[in-house]
């Protein structure tokens, strides 16, 4: 298996990209790709001591995208930059999965132009796993699509319960659709249309539908798959995000007031560091990007060594398990007649 | 001054409403009037050893509503409940503000069937206070509207902005509209619309619109009004407080773990609770409905003495405040032109 790598994205790269590389290399014996400037990345293979590691390879790309850049960008003006030569490189076969921590934009616009969606699959959609009290919540989409209709919610559903089945390692998954109550009314006329859809694909045993599901039942493990159009999505997430850093930078403050709080951090200043980690959405590995029709994931743009590690643990995962094949011979299950293309 | 409480609604009533009234009268020097079954009520007052106070009246209601009560019962068939004879109290100038820790559904039903709206506001909204390292943030709306135009959101922005200047004091509220990025294209169709809508507003002076907000930004203090639609804004409100649960149960878990744990635990076990009121978003007051003709006020299902107290303080700034006038006389400026009716 070859996993490619775009080497340049990321707030830590190239350093901490190839570094994760060259770990995940050792440790899994898998081959990798990295893409970018190649003196730059050479010198950092030098850096690890892994400049004659004949499982790593560089391919050359001049250019980068960056966080401010277009996400169209990606195929238009910056067609030569890390992320488009490593998605291009995952088109044509030279690799199994491409991972970047670069603009998710660009990365989502570059993976369903370059190597396009799987056929059927109307949206390709972003799935972060999330803290949630136990093994984690597939959260699907969390922002790649602001605006939704229901058959690209049912997509979400089946992709979504797919990829925590047979890459997470969840027996049956449960599926729940966000909304603001647990009654089957709930919500605006989206909601219940997809409600309608959800229960049907749960009564045909297809997928293992809960129901609705509120924020706080997630956050009590309360699904496996979670699923919402990319804005509320995207509001739980960020919101998660938010909350978490408040209420940690609040406890932090309770241990910079007084003697007292200062003697209590020092006695559990490990338990704290290791809550923070537990906490952290990026802590849940890489956010799959569900629709395309190879894998490719999204890691953290804050990502380091370790988190790349996991990345490419996660993308190993996301090859062998054939979720693509999966949602190939369910497409027909995934449609809504008579609805509107977007 | 006369503000009506439902003495009945609430997980704690009728015992911690009284006590709140109770304390609220003595410490405020208002007149109150408790609406439950008389003799209950009469109980509770002797319990709180004020039988006697002549500020304190009790108006009979045989029926209480439930949490599991349909909403518009309280105009059907529950009609003699406690929240319906105070909402109609409230109607018939009997006082002056109304609050309830009951049922929010029943609440927003009555208060808008029963109280009306104040005439060319299409909608009431739901506006609590939450924590955001600040002075904190008011949310409009939270859940009344799952599904929103635009020009209901250009209505709470108004009401928003007015409320938190004249009631919680914020000199020149920072309105946000709540979006998955900040850039001025970002989210659907609707937010574009309505972001155009509130430049327009900030650029006439009426309001100070910053532009769209995300979760992350409004936890770090970054507006004083938040306006979103009630569909997002209750994933948003569940989130931030399923998240701040989430994360105070983990870091309990340190405290439980091992003996330095414990200690820790037991060195800052004020500052813990402390810290945990401080993140409570009950403990921002009660939730207003704004766009009612007469104060109404949300009180926390779970409010105790204290908290129904705060909700009274809040009730006598919204009385004195006058934010109905100010939103009257701003009418004409929160029209959507050739909108439908919703």
């Amino acid at each position: 298996m070859k996993i490619i790598i775009d080497a340049m994205g990321g707030d830590n790269a190239p350093q901490e990209i190839v570094r994760g590389a060259v770990d995940a290399q050792s440790e899994f014996g898998v081959d990798i790709i990295l893409v970018g400037r190649e003196d730059e990345v050479k010198k950092c293979l030098a850096d690890c001591g892994a400049e004659d590691n004949l499982h790593i390879t560089v391919a050359d790309a001049p250019d980068v995208i960056e966080m401010c850049d277009d996400p169209t960008s990606v195929v238009t003006t910056k067609k030569h930059c890390s992320m488009a030569v490593a998605l291009r490189l995952l088109r044509d076969g030279a690799g199994d999965a491409c991972i970047s921590a670069g603009n998710t934009g660009a990365l989502l616009s570059g993976a369903t132009l370059i190597v396009k969606r799987i056929r059927g699959i109307r949206r390709a959609a972003l799935a972060p796993a999330l803290p949630n009290g136990g093994s984690g919540a597939l959260l699907i989409d969390c922002g790649a699509n602001a605006e939704c209709t229901a058959e690209l919610l049912l997509q979400f559903a089946y992709m979504g319960s797919f990829y925590s089945q047979s890459v997470l390692g969840c027996e049956s998954p449960r599926v729940g659709l966000l909304n603001i109550g647990a009654e089957n009314n709930k919500g605006t006329a989206l909601s219940r249309e997809v409600h309608a859809l959800l229960t049907e694909a749960g009564a045909s045993g297809r997928i293992n539908f809960i129901g609705n599901i509120e924020p706080t039942a997630i956050m009590e493990n309360g699904a496996d798959v979670v699923v919402a159009d990319g804005f509320s999505g995207n509001i739980f997430l960020k919101t998660l995000e938010g909350a978490a850093a408040f209420v940690m930078r609040s406890v932090k403050g309770v241990f910079y007031s007084g003697v007292k709080g200062k003697l209590a951090g020092a006695l559990i200043a490990s338990e704290l560091k290791g809550l923070k980690t537990q906490l952290s959405v990026s802590e849940y590995g890489g956010t799959a990007l569900l629709g395309i029709s190879k894998p490719v994931i999204k890691a953290h743009g804050g990502s380091n060594a370790r988190a790349i590690r996991s990345a490419i643990k996660q993308a190993i995962a996301f090859v062998q398990a054939g979720v693509t094949d999966e949602i190939t011979r369910n497409i027909e299950f995934m449609k809504v007649k008579d609805e509107k293309n977007v």
